[in-house]
């Protein structure tokens, strides 16, 4: 084994807090979950690395699925109803089980982000936070896989897992 | 400590191969690496999740920053002269190392990804890889906090450190 290849470990910097408790019933993804406030709890020695981050509207926030399962090389996405390769979608139950959501901000109380947006399940440990800079982010021209032979209507539907009905 | 604090251990899927030896001189985003070709290297044994995934043209990269140095909560970012949070940059100096680069894939062969707009050392390791998905990625209104302050050809300037000119 290579050095390149040896195990990495992390530790979480927060946990987060959110409306959602049952894998099955929680949104999908941030654009399915409009409306649906929790909270970034960040560990009192990392609250000097916030600074500056409330001029920014958007976070990108990395955390471990702690619920995923084992993991799939191949899964019916959640909007879908073919099987998949597992890397081109954003199912949980990856070899490294690294979630990413794109949340809203909406306001920053000492330890504690107040978020809107969030489809995370409540008590996910919570590995880092980026800002969402969109000279960086946004890309204009992307194509959209076989996510694109899904209707957006029939994604929102699935995507919400009922929440908001 | 909770369940939820507790060390998470990773390995490693993968190899980014790129163009880039020497992190002062690897530009510092995708957006400023247009053109710097590379490739994901992938262990044989996920090689099927990457299938369905060749109809994507971007990818979000997550990589673990194997020479940062160690972490840091207060960075002078490398397009701004204003010491700023760590968690308001993109900084590789951070308390859990994941990059994220949102790259342009051209094909895939086998194990190996081609790809552009690379942004990343050579030798890095490869935590995942998830399809940019246009309907859940992109935000039209989101603020840029302190980097609305860099104008852009500065800002350019500074993220191509030198590629290309």
């Amino acid at each position: 084994m290579t050095a390149e290849m040896a195990p990495i470990v992390y530790a979480p910097i927060g946990v987060i807090r959110s409306q959602h408790h049952e894998p099955e019933k929680t949104p999908i993804q941030p654009v399915y979950a409009r409306g649906c406030s929790g909270r970034a709890e960040i560990l009192p020695q990392y609250v000097e690395g916030l600074k500056d981050l409330d001029g920014f509207s958007h976070l990108l926030l990395l955390y471990h699925f702690h619920r995923a399962g084992e993991s799939l090389l191949t899964v019916v996405p959640f909007t879908d109803d073919q099987p998949r390769g597992l890397f081109s979608t954003r199912s949980p139950r990856r070899p490294n089980p690294i979630g990413l959501s794109l949340v809203r901000l909406l306001r920053i109380e000492g330890a504690t982000l107040h978020l809107s947006d969030v489809d995370i399940l409540d008590g996910t440990p919570l590995l880092d936070i980026k800002p969402y800079i969109p000279r960086f982010e946004r890309v204009d021209d992307a194509t959209a896989g076989w996510t694109a032979t899904v209707d957006e209507e029939t994604a929102r539907q699935r995507g919400r897992r009922g929440y908001g009905e």
